[in-house]
C-alpha cells in the first residue's frame, strides 16, 4: 500500500500519488476509482484493461492498493458532481484566433457540470440542437469539436500567482468541447454570441481518459493535440500555441475567485475546427470523434440524437 | 408542526410550504433556516427580526415548526454550496438593451457559485479589480450594479415547456450581480467581451433576502425593481419590461441541459446601471447599494476593497 498523506509527510513522494487517475465499472458490475496500469509503451489510458485499486478521495487523502481491477468501461475520471466550476478558455490558441478573425487576447466562460461526460461513448443531442425548421426558416445543426487539454484542480486556490499555480494542479487530461455553432453564433444576441447555449447541454463535455500527473506531464506547454473525426485528422496544432500557458491561466481564473479542488479549466482549442473553414462540414449522428493530446490519452465520443 | 410532504400528498396546500424561506444566525450563535416573520405590513424579510425555524431541506423534505428564533444576521437563503449553477441573462430587458446599444434577444452566461453571497454585508474587491496602472496605462475600477429578479429551481428541469416551467421554481428573490466594466469589456477580447472576469469575483453575486413562494409572488412579470445608490435612486423599472419572462427563460435553459435543485438564475437587469451613462459614476469603496423587487424585498451590500 501506498499512501499519499503518510508519505508526504515522510518526505517520499516517489510512489505517493496516482500516475494516471481513472474511474470505471469493472467487470464485477461496481464502479472503482484507480491507477490506470499502461499497455508497454502506450501512455493513452484509453487502452488500459486493468488497475490498481484506489482507496480514498483522490481530492483529499488516498491510498493506491495492489487490488488489481479489471476495466469494462471508463467514466469521467471524476464522478461530474465533484466537479463545481468547469472553465473554458475561447481563442487561447493563436492559430484557432487567426482563422476565425478574432483578436486575442483570450477570455474565459463557464459550462455547467452536467455537461461533464464520460471519455468514450455517446454524446447526447436533443431536439433542439439538430436541423430544423423553425417559422419557415431552415436551421442547421452546426455541430462542431473542439481538442482541449484540460486541467483539473487538487486544492484551493485564490489569488495565486503563476510561479505557483502549478502547485494546485492534480494533473492533466484531454477533453472535448463539443460546440454547436448555431446556437453560439447565429441565434445569439449581438454583438455577443451566446456560448453558454452552444455548448452547455448534457453531456457536451468528455473528458479523461484518466487525470495524468503533473510527474508524467512535466511541461504542459509542449504536447502535440489534435482531433480525428471518423479517422481523419481534423486538428493538430502543439500546446506551445497557446497564447496563456496552464500557470498564466490557473493565476488569472483565480484573481479573486476561490478555485477549489475538483474544478476543471479547459484550456482552449487550436486552429482546424469547422467554424473556420468556407465550407465546414458539420459534425451529424454516428459521427466518431476522437480527441487527444500527447502523455496524456484520448477521448473517443460518437454524435447521438436523442 | 406542518410537514409539506404529508400535507401535500394530503392535497392540503394552505400551510404546506413556507412563504420566506431565509437562512440566518441567531442570537444563539447557531444557524438556522426559518420561515421569516414579517412586520405588519412589510414585504421585506431584510426587516424580519424573527422566524419560524424549519426542519428538514428545503429543497426536499422540511418542516416549518412552531418555535421561533430571532435573526441576529441574514445569510444567503441556501448556503452557496447547495447551489451547483448560478446562471444569468444578458440584456433581458429592452430597456437596458436599449441604453447600451445592444440588438436582442438575450443570451446566457454562467457564474461560479462562490460568487454568491449574503443579501446584508460586505462586497470584496481585490487588487486585480481596484484602480491600477499597469505598464504605465491606468486601469479603472469601473464597478456597476445591476439588480435582477432571482429565481431558485426546486425540482429537476430538463427539455420542460414554459407552460410547466414555473412548476420547476421554488421561489424568487432579489439579486444584485456586481459587474466590472473593465474586466468586462476593456479588457476582454474582442469581439466578445469576458463576461466572466467581470462578474465572477466571489461575493459578487448577493441574493436574498428570502426566497419568497410562488403563492405570493403569483406573477412574477408584474414588479417593480430597483436600484438605490447610497439611497438615491438609480434603477427604477418592472419586470414587465423582460424581453423573456421567467417561464421561457427556465424553458429555454432547460433545452437539453439539466436544471438542479437548487440551481439560481438571475433574470437580467433593467436600464438605469452607469455602463448606459454619457459620464458613468462607478461605484468605489464604502459606497451602499440596495437592490429590490416589489413582494420580494431587498439586498444591501457595501463595497469593501480588500
Amino acid at each position: 500500500m501506498r499512501s499519499n498523506t503518510v508519505l508526504t509527510l515522510l518526505g517520499l513522494a516517489l510512489c505517493a500519488s496516482a500516475q494516471r487517475f481513472v474511474r470505471f465499472i469493472s467487470t464485477d458490475g461496481k464502479e472503482y476509482t484507480g491507477d490506470a496500469i499502461l499497455p508497454a509503451g502506450d501512455f493513452d489510458a484509453a487502452h488500459s484493461k486493468q488497475a490498481h485499486v484506489i482507496e480514498g478521495d483522490i481530492l483529499g487523502d488516498f491510498t493506491v492498493t495492489n487490488q488489481v481491477k479489471t476495466i469494462k468501461t471508463l467514466l469521467s475520471p471524476l464522478p461530474p458532481d465533484r466537479t463545481r466550476t468547469v472553465r473554458c478558455v475561447g481563442f487561447n490558441y493563436a492559430t484557432h484566433a487567426n482563422e476565425v478573425n478574432v483578436t486575442i487576447p483570450s477570455f474565459p466562460i463557464l459550462s455547467p457540470w452536467t455537461s461533464l461526460n464520460n471519455p468514450i461513448g455517446p454524446v447526447p443531442v436533443t431536439a433542439g440542437y439538430q436541423n430544423q425548421t423553425t417559422n419557415g426558416t431552415f436551421f442547421v445543426s452546426s455541430m462542431d469539436y473542439e481538442s482541449e487539454l484540460v486541467v483539473v484542480m487538487k486544492t484551493k486556490a485564490f489569488n495565486i500567482t503563476s510561479e505557483n499555480a502549478l502547485d494546485h494542479v492534480l494533473g492533466y487530461a484531454a477533453g472535448y468541447d463539443v460546440s454547436h455553432r448555431g446556437w453560439q453564433i447565429q441565434r445569439g444576441g449581438q454583438p455577443q454570441p451566446q456560448y453558454s447555449m452552444g455548448k452547455d447541454a448534457d453531456g457536451w463535455a468528455p473528458w479523461g481518459p484518466a487525470i495524468v500527473s503533473p510527474s508524467i506531464v512535466k511541461d504542459p506547454q509542449t504536447l502535440n493535440i489534435w482531433t480525428k473525426v471518423n479517422g481523419v485528422v481534423m486538428q493538430n496544432d502543439t500546446t506551445a500555441n497557446m497564447i496563456f500557458g496552464v500557470a498564466d491561466l490557473v493565476s488569472f481564473f483565480s484573481m479573486g475567485i476561490t478555485l477549489m479542488p475538483g474544478d476543471i479549466i479547459f484550456t482552449g482549442t487550436p486552429s482546424g475546427v469547422q467554424l473556420g473553414k468556407t465550407n465546414p462540414v458539420w459534425l451529424t449522428k454516428g459521427d466518431v470523434v476522437e480527441v487527444g493530446t500527447e502523455n496524456i490519452g484520448t477521448c473517443t465520443n460518437t454524435i447521438t440524437y436523442v
